[in-house]
């Protein structure tokens, strides 16, 4: 079983691809797309879709993963996040993937095994469960953590 | 020049596109794209980047536009039409195609003259405007109005 955990936003989407195995884990690849914050907003929107859509392409996930997202006090960054994961659950859904949601306490407690674990406790926990992950960057982690998280939560 | 209007919405896309030659102005085609409420997100928001992608390739317009949207009381809501935006809008930039936002005061102005107008003044008035429309329904009439009002707005 190969698991995409997303960490969808419009400068920079996070991406990460593990392998499940009975209850072995592995880390197959992970990375970070960022937009160009200048382009026009469907260039950069159809920049991360293109760039998930290659990574689907190439990695052949069997399922997808992203957190499930709230509205936050500034409607214009709940708006924007909203369309990046709009353009990255879209192309998903071309490859036949369907993209689960799950809680943020859930993905921090499904890899450190406390809802409420800092950035840097989840990060440390990545290195544990997938030694051989070289991390691209924060939203990568965090999209391994996603995978993981998904891959737990069954 | 040819213009595509927008209106995204999860349950219901709305497309309009029309040409404009100087000062005149005429209907080429208006459509919409409803999404099955029970199939999974990734699913939907693949319906919409597909079949937008399809009235591009048919109609190659030169420009998009669609209403600017702000976070209503519903932060769900708000979620699920950026989400659809943002499937739209990918689609739009695969081929090339920024997409303007308009406000939508300044949408019914251009359409009706005042900002206040009603939806059913609006329709009123895409009738005297494109005459040989056959509206889809109120989603592609409210396209056929976001590229009416970007043709005025230059």
């Amino acid at each position: 079983m190969i698991i995409l955990g997303l960490d969808p936003s419009l400068s920079c989407t996070g991406w990460g691809v593990i392998r499940v195995e009975g209850n072995r884990m592995s880390h197959i690849a992970n990375g970070q797309v960022p937009t160009d914050a200048k382009a026009p907003m469907a260039a950069r929107l159809d920049h991360l879709y293109a760039a998930i859509a290659a990574v689907i392409a190439q990695h052949a996930p069997d399922r997808a993963a992203c957190e499930e997202i709230f509205a936050n006090k500034n409607p214009k960054s709940t708006i924007k996040l909203a369309q990046a994961r709009g353009a990255v659950i879209a192309a998903c859904g071309a490859a036949g993937l369907e993209v689960r949601e799950h809680a943020a306490r859930l993905v921090k407690k499904a890899v450190v095994g406390t809802g409420g674990a800092e950035k840097t406790q989840v990060q440390a926990m990545l290195k544990v469960l997938l030694p051989s992950a070289h991390l691209a960057g924060a939203d990568a982690a965090d999209a391994l953590a996603v995978a993981i998280a998904d891959a737990n939560l069954g």
